[in-house]
């Protein structure tokens, strides 16, 4: 069942405590670049470094006095690991992280620096969701999906509730789409908070799972994705696809060539650091003038945590 | 003469529509890992990406009608020959920048964009003095030092009256210092609007002149400065060095390799893009935990110009 405007109104009320309400940034030589006004959302901002800090919260806020004591579980080897140990320490609650053997040192050190417990596995989605049965079963923990799960869901929505509360007569939000959690939130929160503004949602040609979705009419999972933009190669799930199925007007295929010259571009003019998949919404906005030209352009930065030691790879020359 | 207190804010009010007002970040993990409270003010977001958009600004607003019909001049191969030319623009004069000819190509460029004229010169201070000589008699324009001119440091200064504007009761403000026009406005600053709270300034161990003049009780001239802070190769001068043996309370002086450590943090933690002369001030606060300890601690990001081309040279590994 599709979440009504009341749920997202409490969802951004209930975090509210936990979450940091991100800046929105423009610059004048971005809007010059680009033809349009161009707001841009800051999750990268926000604690732990993204969105995802959003949709853990609130799954974890909505929780139970029973499920509180079992505390929750989850499979991840990126920033939604660091999201549920941190959502869960500032509960008070246990959490469980199912981690692929080869996830990055420090995104593991991250997750047990939050107090979380960490349950290494095979890499590959099946060893994955074999191991997190286990822990569910042994602990009795809450799984909470990192993307498919309306709770989860809801709380990426406050981001674009927060966007259109200070930035009014928005003609378009664009977003990221990757398993299609923020994507599903961001079109949740316009067509109840600014039913006027489109929805769009930028992806990499490499990983275009979710423009073959919305074209077939049903899910089509991804398969081999390869793009820089890590956070986007996942799929979309059955919760979360409806809603962008309803209400995302198009999704926006960009070249890796595209991304890396957007990212640039976020780096040196807004000078904030983004990871390459925030820079994916931005890549988009440039490469359809004629869509976005000379509109009001909310752009969704989806998180800034990125590797430092690997930048020579992005930036080169 | 050493301006006075209302001379400051004056400065203030008269380049308010020029500039932005700089936001001020925190940050709960630096402030763990440096044991104080840190305030950041970010003039990496200024107009044209630094702190020297203040002092250019205010220099061609305190400028006779007469001297504005011949517009102003000065040599640089950095951000105040742009800073300069972008404040030059807005009032709506010419201006005349002698540039090294190995002034990187992207910085011309800019300059060139906010319609200066480029006066190319040898890379040395001879030429570049004697060039601007010419220029000046040739044209009549303003000699506008970066650094050692009174309007320019009033300039400078209303970054950290901002800062003591908007979080009061700091213990200390922090700046780096390269040829003290940013370090003598901030110093003024304080004395004025916030007397209890010492000024301190970080400088590399590589470039210490000011370190030394401090010492000496006279300006000692940097002698083959090696660092990869490079704003801060330059020496003091005989406007702003009174005024920093006044009111500044000491030089802590920074290893190249925790410059590195301090600007990755920053990058890493504020999500933010500052250049290496700003994570000076950041490393002597982290150096010296005796002094800054448990206090709440001011401190300049001066700018973000940064060569993300030459990033792989910071962060490799």
């Amino acid at each position: 069942m599709i979440p009504t405007k009341e749920d997202l109104e409490r969802a951004s009320k209930r975090i509210a405590p936990f979450i940091h309400q991100t800046p929105v940034l423009t610059s004048q030589s971005l809007n010059r670049i680009s033809g349009a006004r161009l707001f841009f959302k800051c999750e990268n901002f926000q604690k732990m470094g993204a969105f995802k800090m959003r949709g853990a919260s609130h799954a974890v806020q909505r929780l139970s006095a029973k499920e509180k004591e079992r505390g929750v579980a989850t499979h991840s080897s990126g920033n939604f690991a660091q999201a549920l140990s941190l959502a869960a320490k500032s509960a008070g609650i246990k959490a469980y992280i199912v981690m692929p053997s080869n996830a990055p040192k420090v995104k593991k050190e991250a997750v047990l620096g939050y107090g979380a417990e960490v349950i290494d596995c095979e890499p590959n989605l099946q060893a994955r969701e074999a191991v997190l049965e286990k822990v569910v079963q042994k602990t009795g923990a809450a799984f909470i999906h990192p993307s498919n799960d309306m709770r989860v869901i809801l709380g990426q929505g406050t981001a674009a509730l927060e966007l259109i509360r200070e930035v009014p007569n928005l003609d378009f939000i664009v977003a990221p789409v990757g398993s299609g959690g923020l994507l599903a939130g961001t079109a949740l929160a316009a067509h109840y908070f600014s039913p006027d503004t489109k929805v769009f949602a930028g992806e990499p040609m490499g990983a275009d799972d979710a423009w073959q979705s919305l074209r077939a009419g049903k899910i089509i999972p991804v398969s081999n994705p390869k793009t820089i933009a890590d956070g986007l190669r996942t799929s979309l799930g059955d919760q979360n696809f409806p809603i962008i199925k309803k209400w995302v007007r198009d999704i926006i295929r960009v070249e890796e060539q595209e991304i890396l010259d957007a990212l640039r571009l976020i780096w040196e003019r807004l000078k904030i650091i983004v990871e390459p998949s925030s820079a994916v919404a931005l890549a988009a906005v440039l490469k359809e003038r004629d869509v976005f030209g000379e509109s009001r352009v909310g752009i969704i930065l989806s998180g800034g945590n990125v590797d430092l030691g690997a930048l020579s790879t992005y930036f080169s020359g």
